[in-house]
C-alpha cells in the first residue's frame, strides 16, 4: 500500500479543527487556510460552525467526498471513535497528531487503536504522538508549531524523516534558516502502523527525494529495517543520525521516547552492512546532504588541496588524513604546467599554496589543470578573499571553471562580512562552501563512502 | 626585557610610508591616520614630503623624539640598513613586515639582520615576514590588509599570537562577525627574535589577558616554550591550535612555515605535560576562549542537563559522554523538590526532560534547583524556542536564574531566526551559547581540564 495519500491527497479532512488561538486544532487549520493547501480541505468540529471562514462538518461521515487524507488533533480518548469512523469513510491516510498513548503508558487507548488499525489494512496511519507531514508542492503541512516561531524551509530535493517532533521541527527551523531546501519532511512518533522503514521505502521509490535524511532513537523492526536500507541505500544517498549511541545516550532515549536504543555495536553494523551514511551531529547531517545535492560523483578518495593561505592548507591537510581519505600526487604534466605558468615562490605540491599574493588568474589555472589531472579524484579550493591582490570578479572566475566539473569540489573560506559575502554567493550559485576543514573533509567522505559501494 | 613597547608605544616610525595606494606602506601608514592612533607616529620615506598629511623624514635618525617602536616595510634588501640606524637611534621594539628572508630561502640578508639582532639586545624584533600587532587600548594597527576587505574584532580579553599570518588575519576578520573581543593580536613570522615562547610569557604576565589563543606550526626553542608555558598554563587558560598535526599536516608546514613540525607524540606530551590546552579546529578554540571568558570555575566533571525538547536532550548526553565527562545523578532531596512542583509526565533524570510544553517556570525550578545541587558541577541548558508554551520572557528567566551562578551553565539551542534572537540575545548579556552538542561538551571538557590542574 503506497504512502502517496500522505503527502498528494485531494480531500483532507481535519478532526478536531478548532477555533481557539494557539491550540493544536487551530494551528494546523491555520497552515492551510494561510499557506493556500492545493486541494480540499474540510474541518471536522461538532461544535462549530464555521472555522477561519471554513463550513465545518459534525463527523467525517457527514463529507460527500472522499477523503484521502484525515488528521486527527482530539483529546486522546476521542481518537479510536473517529479513526472507526475513517475506516468506515475508507479514507486512505491518517496521521494522529494527538499525543497520550504509548509514551505516557495509557494501554487501553493503545489497544483500540492498534485494533483498528489491524482491522484496516486499506488505511494507512502516521502517529500517534507526532507532527504528521510536510510537503510543500501542494503547501501541505500539518505541524502545530506556529510559522511565526518556526519558518519552513524552501523546497527541494532532500527529505527528512525524523522520530522525534521537537528534534525534527527545530531542524527544519534551522535549515530555513540556512536556505537549504526540504522536499518531504514527516515526524511519525510512536509508529503504531507506517514506521522509519516504510517510510525509508517510500522514499527509496519517491522520484523528487533525491537524498534522504533520518533521525531515531531506536529501529521498530529491525530485520525489516535491515532489508529496505539495504537496497535504498545502494541507490540513494541515506544519512542517519541516531540518538542514543553512547550507553548514558540510550538510557535516555528511553525516557523520551520509549525506544529500546539497542546495542551500539549492532547499529555500527547496521551502518556498515545496508551503507547508511551515519551522521554524528546534525551539522554534519546537513553538509553531506548539501554534498549529494550539488556536486558529482567522486571516483577515487585522491584530495587536491588548493589555496591562497597556507595556515589553512596545512590544517586541512591535516583534517584529509584524519578523515581517512588520501593527498592526490599530481601528474607530472600538470606540475609542470603549473611550474611554467606560475612565479616561482608558488608551491606546486600538495597544497598548491598560491601564496597570500594570488591574483584570480593563478587560481583560474590551478583549477582547471586540476580539473584535469586523472590522479585527482576531488579538489579542495580554499580561498581568503580578504587579501588585495584577488579580484572582485574571483567569484566569476570560479563559476566559470567548475560549471561543468565532472569531480567534487569543495569551496572552503573563513572570515567577516567581506568573506561570507562572497561565500554565500557561491552557495547560491549551487557550490558546496564550508567554514572548517573538518566540515569540508567529512562531507567529501560520504560521497566516498557512499559513491564507492553505489550500484552501478 | 619586556615587550611592552611592542603594544604601547609613545613614539611610532614607519620606516617605508608609502602613497602608493594598495601598498602595504600605504596602508599601514593609513591604519594609524583612520584608527587615530593615541600616540605620534612618523611617516620615514626618503622620496616624500609628506603622506596623508603627515610630514615625512629621511630616515629614522633624523626624527627628534625618543622612538619606542619602528615598522620596517622597505624592500628586503634595504632592511639591515634600515635596522641599523634603528639600533643606533636605540628604538626599543621593531616590527618587520618585509618578506624575502629565511622563507624563500635568502640566507645573505638573513645573516645580516641577525647579526645586528645579535649586537643589539637593548633592541627586540618581531618579523620579518608578518603581520605584526594590533592592541586597540590605544588604535595601534600594523596589519597591511584593508578595513574594507578585513574587519577588526572588537576590544576584548582574549589575546591570540599566530605564526601564520593569513590564517590569524582571517581568524581576526570571522571573530569580528561573530562579535569575539581580542585584546592583542600578534603575527611573528620567521621570529629571528622574539618567537612564540617569548610572547607566551609575555600574554602570561599580562593583566588585560584572560585567555591565550595560539596558532603555530612548529615551536623554535622547544626546551624554553615548554618551561614558559608550564608556568604559564597552571595560571592562565592557553588554548593551542597546531597546524601539521598528521603526518602529511607536517610536510605541508615545511613548504608553509619553513617549520619542522615535530613529532605528533611530542607535541601530544607536551601539551598534557605544560596544561596546554589543545584545539583542534579553529570553532573549538574560540567555544573554549568564550566558555573561559563567561564561565566560572567548574568544581568536577559531573554534568546535568535540562531540556524541553527530549530528542536533543538524548544527542547532548551522547556527547557528554563522548567527551569523557560524566553524568550527574542529582541529590534526593533535588529530585524529590523537582516531583513536588512539576506535572507528572515530566522527566526528573539526567537528562530532566521538561517536555515540549514547558513553560518559563518549569525552567525556572529546574534551573534554579540544580544550582542548589551539590552533585552537580556545571548545566548544560538545552532550549527550544519555538514551542509556542515558552514565553517570550524566558531570556529574562533565564538572565535572573544565572546572575550569580557558581556553576558553569553551557545555553545550547537550534532554530531559524526567532531562535537565534533569542539566543543572540543571551550571547550578548555574557552566557556561552551554542549550537551543537558537541561544542557544548568539548567546552566543558576545556574548562574542566583547566580548572583541575590550574594552581590555587
Amino acid at each position: 500500500m503506497s504512502l502517496k495519500a500522505f503527502f498528494e491527497p485531494k480531500n483532507v479532512a481535519i478532526i478536531g479543527a478548532s477555533s481557539d488561538k494557539g491550540s493544536v486544532g487551530f494551528t494546523i487549520m491555520e497552515n492551510f487556510v494561510r499557506l493556500k493547501f492545493k486541494g480540499k480541505f474540510f474541518p471536522i468540529n461538532p461544535h462549530r460552525k464555521e472555522i477561519l471562514g471554513e463550513k465545518c462538518h459534525k463527523s467525517v461521515l457527514e463529507i460527500k467526498h472522499e477523503i484521502d487524507l484525515a488528521i486527527i488533533c482530539t483529546p486522546s480518548k476521542t481518537v479510536p471513535m473517529v479513526l472507526q469512523e475513517c475506516a468506515q469513510k475508507k479514507v486512505k491516510a491518517v496521521v494522529i497528531i494527538s499525543a497520550g498513548f504509548a509514551e505516557i503508558g495509557e494501554k487501553e487507548l493503545t489497544q483500540s487503536v492498534q485494533e483498528i488499525i489491524s482491522a484496516n489494512p486499506g488505511m494507512r496511519v502516521i502517529g500517534p504522538n507526532c507532527l504528521g507531514v510536510m510537503y510543500q508542492k501542494n503547501n501541505l503541512d500539518t505541524l502545530f508549531l506556529p510559522i511565526s516561531r518556526l519558518e519552513r524551509p524552501k523546497d527541494g530535493v532532500v527529505s527528512f524523516i525524523s522520530q522525534s517532533g521537537a528534534l525534527g521541527s527545530a531542524i527544519l527551523d534551522w535549515a530555513s534558516l540556512r536556505d537549504y531546501g526540504i522536499n518531504k519532511f514527516i515526524s511519525y512518533g510512536n509508529a503504531m502502523d507506517v514506521d522509519e522503514a516504510d517510510l525509508l521505502e517510500f522514499l527509496g521509490h519517491d522520484s523528487e527525494t533525491k537524498v534522504i535524511l533520518i533521525y531515531i532513537e531506536g529501529v521498530k523492526h529491525g530485520r525489516k529495517f535491515f532489508e529496505i536500507a539495504k537496497r535504498v541505500c545502494r541507490k540513494k544517498p541515506t544519512i542517519l543520525l541516531k540518538g542514543g549511541m553512547t550507553e548514558g545516550g540510550a538510557k535516555a532515549t528511553q525516557s523520551h521516547t520509549g525506544s529500546l536504543a539497542g546495542s551500539i555495536e549492532v547499529y555500527k553494523a547496521l551502518f556498515k552492512q545496508t551503507g547508511i551514511i551515519h551522521a554524528d551531529s546534525l551539522k554534519n547531517m546537513f553538509d553531506y546532504a548539501k554534498a549529494f545535492t550539488t556536486e558529482p560523483e567522486i571516483r577515487g578518495n585522491k584530495i587536491q588541496i588548493i589555496t591562497n593561505g597556507g595556515g589553512y592548507g596545512v590544517l586541512t591537510t591535516d583534517a584529509v588524513i584524519r578523515t581517512g581519505l588520501q593527498l592526490a600526487e599530481m601528474e607530472e604534466k600538470t606540475s609542470q604546467t603549473l611550474k611554467a605558468k606560475m612565479p616561482s615562490h608558488v608551491v606546486i605540491h600538495n597544497p598548491i599554496d598560491l601564496t597570500g599574493d594570488a591574483d584570480n588568474e593563478r587560481f583560474r589555472i590551478a583549477i582547471e589543470e586540476c580539473l584535469k589531472d586523472k590522479n585527482i579524484d576531488a579538489i579542495i579550493l580554499i580561498i581568503l578573499f580578504q587579501t588585495p591582490t584577488l579580484d572582485r570578479k574571483i567569484d566569476k572566475v570560479i563559476k566559470e571553471c567548475l560549471q561543468n566539473r565532472k569531480k567534487p569540489v569543495m569551496i572552503l573560506s573563513i572570515g567577516g562580512k567581506f568573506a561570507m559575502e562572497h561565500k554565500q554567493h557561491l552557495e547560491q550559485e549551487g557550490f558546496s562552501t564550508f567554514s572548517s576543514p573538518q566540515s569540508a573533509t567529512n562531507s567529501l567522505k560520504a560521497l566516498y563512502d557512499f559513491y564507492s559501494r553505489k550500484e552501478k
